[in-house]
């Protein structure tokens, strides 16, 4: 950390800093320069240091030097993370496409959407039985009979699930039957929610908020990891820009990014961010392309009677020529992955 | 709610689209144009019916003529909701300042902060139990004895407390010591939580989520209302923008729009929005003249050593100076209350 | 164009309404709901209709059907069109990669950058002769001068020039060396500028601004088009958004809407979007696999030595390795492009 | 300016680093810390060189501890600056009103306006004669017989001018007849502009661009005042966020912040950032308590028959009924002005 004093800070103002750091049992380096003087603060930075320095007389700015998440980054952990959900690895070389409808809302529409899927090339079953809905009055899913019938299109076609849970206790239900539990974009500040997916055994998504800059996503999969489970996964989903043709705005740099802050598996959501079905393939095929680990599909076997995201869900038939593509565009990429980190701000080869 | 349907629609497509919208039992009013058919869509739509329409065939556009919240607009309850909170009225013609520390720390900082806030002439103390941190690492607050102290300060001065609650399990017991209890902004579509303190008798503050446009936020208060608790009081504190000089960016005409699209007391929280102490103030006094109901404001007896936000925590004196100026714009604006809606879409005096 | 009355207004004012309507010599259709009146204007709506309507005495809202633009729109001009630039096609099914430094700085940069680039695949030279710099002390480019080492390297090498041009004074002579003028992000809506470069006859790209809504970027097109060019080429180049850790946020979603709502290509700028060399490669594949028509990249034989934009400028290596990226994206996705508009609104096949 | 090398930099990084540094004739201030290697840079920092070492091998990233905008801060020029427009002074402790409507359309209407808003107590005249319009079709203004007009009503009341400048060939014309030139939002950027209204001896008024953070808009005034025209005054005018309700999003905060950052003058326009007349009044409040030294608001004759902006500017009784706002509440701040800065970085009295 750097603490740079203000051109007309006092000695005292210096030494009141000084004094501070040291308080805290960290050494100090102070550099006079012409304009301004800056304080090197050296040893093991606590999380809140920065903001009590920041309030001291004479100080500029303070600037963080080291990353506040630890776990979740690639400085810590230098080689990227594979997460495995029974023999499906997430992370690798191979993106993984987990597809199914919103919401779970009958027997037949859960079974018939996971052979689909599961027949055009996905690997993992999506589908909520929990919904954050804008509206109190808009359908909020199947709950618990929900998770049932995922279970059940689980057994029928040997695909694992993945979905959302919303509440610290529900999260001991929903781990009963489901391989990897989603934090939704509207719950990655649901600090209560992060430490309870912490405590569990099971893979956890963390999608990322839609205001929420890389540092702050990042350290949401800090929370979970802090208490344990380093089966963490991020997922980008969509920014809220300006722009309302689309529901959000994909950042597809996010997933460069992403791969090179941190060792975690980063995928793709092409389905919430655009909000309009013609646009999923073309995002889909730009997240593959741009290094993601995977993606996250809205299909359903009839989107006019979907009863949420109709606008945004693929046919079977549009995900099934998706697939293909993705094949391609991944098979293009094949043994040269893109957007693997280089040596740290080395300009390559 | 109006359907426009595209230039290339068929006849065959505007047959679906009619009887879709029959089979809800609405009837159905169509205008052949030169260059769009329009249908308009008669009786009480529900609230999925735009998600339907939108992915028929042959629909270019869906337009919804009346606003998806109900309870908290001001066309359902044309006057001005006032709350309640001890024998003080938030939501009148006299402005409420809540105001103490951002985190409880000790009975010395409650005790003394509470009494200086009161006699700067603060009618509620705020103080965090649970606190919201984007970072694990960071200090989360005292819990149940964050409450207990804030409840002894009470009892010290006779002010009613506002305070977090951030998770559905700690409604009730935040509950017994709350006089407010806010959701914090990266709680606002947190639905399971906003479900459960609609379910309480006890005054809601909905702070707004920091993207989130006002349909949205008024949807959240919704939610609380929507189980039958309708003492709920809105509260703007910064939106997220590009501009990083400030944590936040506040959304002054927030103010006057809430005021004239709903009937709930409107507050504003400089302290949050601005992130820097000596931005409070003028911040403050904008909120005021706007016509804003209240302010949350940051004081702590020693901003330098505070555990969190000290940045932007006012000392007493600088309270104390805040409110003798907001007193004043009161004062200026006494009589003439800014802000309150014209008869809807009049231009006239 | 559709006016829809509020709940309170007089038959006085639908009968202002239409008479203001009938004023502009077009018909009306009232519709009586059971919550509104909607007023459907039928003919040739007049662009400042809009606004007439919204201040009226009774109106709640005015929504426009169709789009504010036509020569930019699809459904004016189904077909994509291509802009030819010499024999190099922009538009058509084989993307158009237009490279170089951001800054001419002298004649041995120019030309090695020149022969490097074609080497690597490069159809189109770019490089500032008048460069936008935030502060009036950065370099802002060599003027004329650098036009004619352009000029050279284009002699030297045989590739079209693509170089910017910031003020209506300057297009003439900017025409003179240029093959494709570019308006920058800056000046998208610097409307004199944009008349200009309507008025000549030299292909033209509008770059984004970079907090321009699609519609408000198609509106700068049809200002170029409205004068007679009809030789306009769109570029993605990121927005502003929360996010500081790149420059900007590359929208990829652009790419395939603008394919949708317009007939025009649609080139991406890798480069300043992110601002960093090591996501260029990444962010340029994502946007040829949502079917950009070009890209826009910035190369330097010493990013080190740059002086401008050296942050994000690639390698001669690093553009070659990209090149070999993006040929096996584009073959991977050959005969079946992606983001075609498919029939509008329509699900199929 | 600091230059934090990363962890795994080499010596012959750092001295590649201290090799550059000294070629600029600059000394260099190296502390090696227990995470960090930190470079100290000292004496007068060229503008680029922030550019030139980040991307050097090895470092991690720079920081600039100077500004990068000088004539426009506040540490160059301690004291407020007043700018004098004929006999009214703006910056000083009276707020100044400048008000007229959006565009001039005929003598009768900018003679009545005129008349209307000198009577209310406005003392500037606003009044577009070349219109900057989003739509190439919509009505861009009278030009040249605009000013004429906007002449006119000058001679009949003594108000001084202000008028937008859309050229840099347009500048010495408008300068002719204008009191004061405005750089609309759009141009804020437009540096060939900026250059322009540099060089002449009149006020110039700096809109903020709707998507520049201050430093950018601070390093805008910079460019005119670089070519020795001092006499410039700032003007908020709303940011484009994610809200669509009103038109822009005002940054009420960004008065305290310009007048802490910079001696120039600081004023708001209520009427462009909400676009809605029923929140001119609030939001025109809110500035004035924050501390502006001025507002810019749309009146007209009568709004409904506008040609441009109608639905946000207000009638001759709502402007007055304004004006009577804005002096109580400036007579409420009276003699303790709001939002002066305090001592930089003190936390006092």
């Amino acid at each position: 950390m750097i603490v740079i004093m203000a051109k007309d800070s006092t000695p005292q103002d210096l030494a009141e800093v000084q004094r501070r750091i040291e308080n805290h049992g960290l050494a100090v380096d102070i550099s006079q320069g012409v304009e301004r003087t800056v304080v090197g603060v050296l040893g093991s930075i606590p999380p809140d240091l920065k903001d009590e320095m920041e309030v001291l007389l004479g100080v500029a700015e303070v600037i963080r030097v080291t990353k506040p998440y630890k776990l979740a980054s690639r400085e810590f952990h230098p080689d990227s993370s594979v997460v495995m959900v029974g023999d499906v690895a997430i992370g690798g070389s191979e993106p993984v496409v987990m597809a199914g409808p919103c919401s779970v809302e009958d027997e037949e529409q859960m079974v018939t959407t996971a052979r689909a899927v599961k027949a055009a090339g996905a690997r993992i079953l999506r589908g909520g039985a929990f919904k954050p809905r804008t509206s109190p009055y808009s359908f909020r899913g199947m709950g618990i009979e929900g998770l049932k019938l995922l279970h059940l299109a689980k057994q029928e076609t040997g695909l694992p699930i993945i979905t959302e849970v919303m509440a610290p206790g529900d999260v001991d239900t929903v781990a009963q039957y489901a391989d990897i539990l989603q934090i939704g974009t509207r719950n990655m500040q649901n600090y209560m929610l992060l430490d309870e997916v912490g405590r569990i055994d099971k893979p956890v998504m963390v999608k990322r908020g839609f205001a929420a800059p890389y540092e702050e996503w990042l350290l949401a999969a800090e929370y979970v990891m802090s208490w344990g489970n380093r089966q963490v996964m991020l997922c980008e989903r969509g920014i809220r820009a300006f722009e309302h043709y689309t529901r959000f705005t994909l950042d597809v740099a996010a997933i460069p990014v992403v791969k090179r802050l941190s060792h975690l598996p980063i995928l793709a959501d092409p389905s919430h961010s655009t909000g309009k079905w013609h646009l999923v393939t073309p995002v889909a095929l730009a997240a593959i392309a741009a290094g993601a680990h995977g993606l996250l599909v809205e299909v359903h076997p009839n989107p006019d009677l979907a009863k949420c995201d109709g606008p945004q869900s693929l046919t079977f038939q549009n995900f099934s020529s998706l697939m293909d593509q993705v094949r391609a565009v991944v098979a293009a990429l094949h043994q040269e992955p893109v957007g693997v980190p280089s040596p740290a701000h080395r300009r390559g080869p």
